[in-house]
């Protein structure tokens, strides 16, 4: 189980932060996961990963010389937001494109599709390239549904290793895909993996037996059956393998690198021993092993579980294998030692331009960071009381979080306004600033809603209730679909939503009356929800947690909301 | 739990097996363990690790390019014996002397000391620096008596990486013991760990409670309390090693490269969460972090568990820890790529001396040699029926593992007497082929076996019942020392013990006279022990089987020294 954990909703920033103070050779934390913190070619192509948390050394300890540039780094088992990936691969740009690499789940190809839309529209030029290794998730005929799991490395190795090669965009987009087509893989699992703060495991499987195909979030398997031997177990590993091999391979002769992967708790002794057969079956079937990986390269926190992934290389994917890599998980060879990148510089180099505003919208962006200043008093003058209310269902930082999130938002902006920014990008610059230094669950919540109403104002419009009110809606409906909480969860989504639906209701008596009548409301349902608060501390499962410091969270929502009635009355 | 084995009793060697398997570039099988399969520099020092096994990394994780130039494996949380360290110590030797540095543990102690002895009989400079850096585990006035756990990797680190920069085995000798002096380790634990085949885990901590300083192997902890959270794990862990610098390092800016390690089943986002803390708190001491660690770096099996270790640097130790290497699980920096060594010039290279033997020895050896093939001819014979009496307890493979290990051992008995041997060294070429052929437990017993004999009987004196006899209770006592198995564990121990006794006290009545004898009273113990064999199949506890399989192996050692009786007759 996982034991070691401060507030659960903040394991996965806390954890970000942890893996970036460990490696400061290699990595460099940007808003929404990390980048290297060497110096890349000028002109090169970045190969950005990313996915949940929780599968180290998947995504962040696959980031350095000769493997990733990036990785976005989404919530436990939950795919970044549209916005993380955007902003690790702004940061990750060398100039000559991004490649968007990770496995295939719903999620992710959302997110990454829309951070793509907003990276293309910028002018930098993105593909997309999916792992789909798992030959346990679909049938041969629909391939392309595949799940991706640890052959994620192969394609991410590859396309990596192309790249710093001098490789276009196009030329290491074809590359992922190859490497990909040549990628196969079949898991097992033992037992399942518990969350931070969860009382029990994700599933489970029963003792003595072994469930085939299972996902590394515990998505259904195919069969199940009693845990084998460590040689049978390898027998069954390299038939389910060498019963699909990829179109126009010849196996006699071929060359594989094989990647006996464990998922957390079987231990490495456990896989060397598996391996001992593997390596002799694949030898017997007639095939030549090239560089083998046998350790923890896709995990699922403490999941008991192993995979077997085959790598069929020809001379171009066994010379970019063989390639040399240093990253805080995975190295080979020896690698011509980078320059680091002085952070200083990398923060002038991630200074964003200013999109031409309109001068109604440079106006509104005037009065939003006065909203923004009322914000920050209305935090700090509450902060003792968010952090004793807190205290009751978390861990009574909540006041500190939000005064260190909307601090550096409000300083963002002010940089934001004096170079000239709209009403959008003013609140891009302060959400981005807010999610990256508050951190946690509760950091990124305030992120969606301060970008998502920024993006219904727009740069070049003057302000209106109907876009207020809409841009409120998409705040509420982002954060439920990032936090995916709803209304009655007990988080900030219980004031949110009545909060959007009221404003919405009363957009055609202008913003004043509508902000009035909404506030009223959401001040009712913030004394609601205070009133559910739970006596329990921090053993709450992370499900029913996962918007941070939710009772909090709606309590300075509505003291926001009332604080803001004034500027918005003011604004109409 | 550990889940994937095949019989417990060959786990260890099967992992070894397949972590050379999987680390062909860095790693080669040599009787006993690995040493590096890249060219050394001819004249340096050889460091040479080792312990039980079940602690990976530790040891054969940590050999390769600036780290161990070989790794001595012994069995499960079981010393490797003077034989292993002593092979292991041959095969890594480089001509510039040896450094044995390992974990203080009293059977480690002894068995690193006797290996040491050996190879100074042979003119190889060897010393021994021990690692004592677990503080919980005795008091700073009794220093010398710690244990020594994930402070390891400090002290193997300096002393390789000065051994690889030229350094005398004198200077290597200072290094290590210097970085032992500077290396405190503080470990808690939350739940043992499960050996192969053990229905339960060695040792539990209480649900929801954590033991302070309890040790890898479950050695008894100072106190226990509950789990805190990870920050106040991590003040834990800074406060205990901040309370005991090593003497005359001032603490305001001094340098530190600390390791947070962990056991096995918690897991790294665990450790990052912990690790960010832990680097805050060394900072706000005044402390400059230098390349620290975050991983699992010495685990124990499946135990949840983790520790933190301070290496004190001054600019030596410094320069040492900075320094490159690249081992299975070690890797920084860029390292000059080296040679790979045909693996067939280390055989040559590893062929040993024969020692010049007297006739009457060389006439003696000749007879052994006879020994050997009325062995093998008694164990070809009857390799089907000990197959079939090992599957009622084991896995049926015993017939099959001795075949391999006996033929082996007769190979070697043949070249050692064309060469001129005498009876001693005959046997030990045969003791080592057979225990580096056959692995495994059984293996390595009749190494054990062999090799005491031949000690006994010595490369220069004639036969005589005496010698034979006590060879044999050496034989004996070297066995239960090796296996840990008493009489009545039903091994092959309740064979050899009375057989070794009876053969003592008629020992005075001829040697052919008193081999009647005592193999009367093998067969009886023998068909005594057979007829205990339980009904159990492979879930059998590790404990219980320590000694291969053990039923058949008293048959078969039983079957052996009947088939012998003539040949003894004939030399008295």
């Amino acid at each position: 189980m996982t034991r070691l954990f401060n507030d659960p909703s903040d394991f996965c920033e806390e954890a970000r932060l942890g893996v970036v103070a460990a490696h400061p050779d290699k990595l460099m934390a940007v808003p929404g996961g990390v980048v290297r913190s060497t110096r890349c070619a000028e002109g090169s192509v970045a190969v950005v990963i990313g996915g949940g948390s929780g599968h180290y050394p998947a995504f962040s300890g696959l980031v350095g010389q000769g493997l990733a540039h990036g990785a976005a780094m989404g919530n436990l088992f939950a795919s970044p937001s549209a916005q993380q990936v955007y902003s690790v691969a702004k940061a990750a740009d060398n100039g000559g494109g991004v490649l968007l690499t990770f496995g295939n789940y719903a999620g992710d190809v959302l997110h990454f599709g829309q951070a793509r839309e907003r990276l293309i529209k910028e002018g930098i030029p993105c593909e997309i390239v999916l792992v789909t290794d798992d030959v346990s998730s679909a049938s041969l005929e629909e391939i392309e549904k595949r799940r991706g799991i640890a052959g994620d490395l192969t394609v991410f190795k590859a396309a990596a290793a192309a790249a710093e090669a001098g490789a276009t965009l196009a030329e290491v987009v074809a590359v992922a895909n190859e490497a990909n087509r040549r990628t196969r893989s079949f898991g097992v699992a033992f037992d399942g993996c518990t969350l931070p703060g969860a009382g029990d495991a994700l599933f489970h499987v029963p003792e003595g037996r072994m469930a085939l195909g299972l996902g590394i979030h515990g998505e259904p398997g195919i069969s199940e059956q009693d845990v084998p031997s460590a040689d049978t177990l390898a027998e069954l590993l390299v038939e389910q393998l060498l019963a699909e091999i990829p179109e126009g391979i010849e196996p006699q002769g071929a060359r594989v690198a094989p990647i006996l992967n464990g998922l957390g708790t079987v231990k490495y002794e456990e896989l060397f021993v598996v391996y001992r057969r593997v390596d002799e079956l694949l030898r017997k079937a007639g095939l030549e092993i090239v560089e083998p990986d046998v350790g923890e390269l896709v995990t699922s926190l403490d999941m008991a579980g192993v995979s077997l992934t085959l790598f069929w290389l020809d001379d171009e994917m066994e010379r970019l294998w063989r390639a040399p890599a240093n990253t805080p998980a995975y190295r080979k060879g020896s690698v011509v030692p980078a320059e680091a990148i002085d952070p200083v510089e990398l923060e002038q180099a991630l200074d964003r331009d200013i999109p031409v505003a309109s001068e109604a919208s440079r106006k509104l962006a005037g009065s939003t960071l006065q909203g923004l200043e009322i914000l920050v008093e209305t935090i700090d003058a509450n902060a003792e009381e968010l952090g004793r209310i807190d205290a009751v269902a978390g861990d009574g930082d909540h006041g500190i979080g939000m005064q260190c999130g909307c601090h550096a938002a409000l300083e963002a902006a002010r940089e934001a306004l004096r170079r000239g920014a709209g009403a959008e990008t003013l609140l891009s610059f302060a959400a981005d600033a807010w999610s990256d230094r508050a951190g946690g669950t509760s950091g990124a919540i305030w992120g969606v809603i301060l970008s998502s109403i920024g993006e219904s104002l727009g740069d070049q419009e003057a302000f209106s209730a109907q876009r207020l009110s809409a841009g409120v809606s998409a705040a509420a409906s982002n954060v439920m679909s990032f936090g995916k909480a709803r209304v009655g969860d007990k988080t900030l989504v219980d004031v949110l939503v009545p909060f959007a639906e009221t404003l919405a209701e009363h957009a055609g008596q202008g913003a004043g009356n509508a902000w009035t009548a909404a506030a009223v409301r959401a001040q009712q349902a913030s004394e609601a929800t205070a009133q559910l608060l739970p006596k329990v501390g921090r053993a709450r499962p992370l499900a029913e947690k996962s918007l941070g410091t939710p009772d909090a969270g709606g309590v300075s929502l509505s003291l926001i909301i009332r604080a803001l009635t004034p500027l918005i009355k003011a604004c109409d």
